[in-house]
């Protein structure tokens, strides 16, 4: 589709920097960052897989994912109708309808706006912080993004858990500080952590975000990989994130 | 006391590499291993701390742990009657009679075997493999350091638990495969994860160990601190271990 077509006075276009992909952004709404774009590589995926992926906001993850493995029928679920439309029309713009669909809908109500779907692969870079907690952004697309007002760590993972199958896999991104928290309800919804990595902003500093992938029914055996840092110490990326912006993909 | 007293032909002392401490060792049983020194070194312990260390071997925790504050009251408790009765004559080795106690008794009745003491920090190495995993030893006394044989992950922060008032402090250190478990046992015992750390070989290795400090009745709110590498790139000890032998202390 030709871009001006399918892009408003209000909104601009960034690169991914990857495959020459596009993603259309509102200025106004809750940009992607690169906690996403961590997800999008850290996630197992597979050709063929069918992946779903939970809160997509502009639909970062799938477009990123689309580069990663062959074949691939995607779902992006945002519930904010706004962002959705957006991100179907990212979708366009990079000629990809035939392998991402987007819904608007909730996670909260998957069984009925899914009713009798499964995927073999569930992302999700959900709402970080919970309610209470952090300074409230004054903007409404901003606060959603940011703090479980629309969904709690645990209704998303009892998504993931209802969309999956077993030996399905879910790969989430979270803040590290919840550490407990998330391998908790994990847990309680027999998605086993099997992979776990964390970030940190340079070497020395506490991890700030966590990469986590568990695997539905599986047994519990958690690998912790060496953590990822997101900048040397002189304030460049790191070797391994340019690395993966040149295309390479992390562990 | 006079060595020659204490320690019999079959037995070897060996140093601390602290304070002039030593350690009477059977070559027949479990060594205290690096784990309980990172362990000894990791826990926040406080002057005038009480102390209970459950599972206590050789008394490796109490020793070092009184190098590193004063006017500790410290107990250590283990199920071996001949390992107990050895901590006890190491404990009369360095002359710390008078702040270091040891119990021959069961972690799985501590409400029978110390009813009514409570403690402000526990600290504990525990048995590691759960039942049926890793290859059993042939010898009595590894077998019951090194696998659940005796007591299992949830009895010794159930023990834990019943010994530590609102506020006190569970310092542990366990494999980094059982973190779920870990994380699962603890916030059922309302024993949350403050503090976290996981041990690396070396650099771009999986983790091997994790060190956890608890809080009781705390809020949830992890710090996940950098990494602790054992060994450089070349095999030497790493600097901060080199650090730590020398009198330095972990994060």
């Amino acid at each position: 589709m030709v871009q001006s077509e399918l892009v408003r006075p209000d909104e601009r276009v960034d690169s991914l920097e990857r495959g020459g992909l596009r993603i259309i952004q509102s200025p106004r709404a809750f940009s992607f960052s690169l906690d996403a774009v961590l997800l999008a590589h850290y996630a197992s995926v597979a050709n063929y897989d069918t992946v779903m992926d939970l809160c997509t906001g502009s639909a970062v993850i799938p477009l990123l994912l689309s580069t990663r493995a062959k074949g691939l029928k995607q779902v992006g679920l945002e519930l904010n109708a706004e962002a959705a439309e957006r991100a179907e029309r990212s979708v366009l713009l990079n000629n990809l309808t035939g392998s991402i669909e987007i819904i608007a809908g909730d996670v909260r109500k998957v069984k009925a706006v899914l009713r009798g779907r499964r995927f073999s692969l569930v992302t999700v870079n959900p709402p970080y912080l919970p309610l209470g907690q952090g300074v409230a952004s004054s903007c409404d697309a901003h606060r959603m993004a940011r703090h479980e007002v629309d969904v709690t760590l645990s209704e998303v993972v009892s998504a993931a858990a209802y969309l999956l199958a077993t030996g399905g896999r879910l790969a989430m991104v979270h803040r590290a500080f919840r550490l407990t928290d998330i391998l908790v309800v994990l847990r309680e919804h027999r998605l086993e952590p099997k992979r776990l990595r964390f970030v940190h902003h340079k070497v020395n500093t506490e991890a700030r975000l966590v990469l986590i992938e568990s695997v539905k029914d599986a047994k519990a055996d958690l690998k912790v990989a060496p953590p990822l840092y997101v900048h040397q110490e002189n304030g460049a990326l790191s070797l391994e994130l340019q690395e993966l912006y040149a295309g390479g993909e992390l562990r």
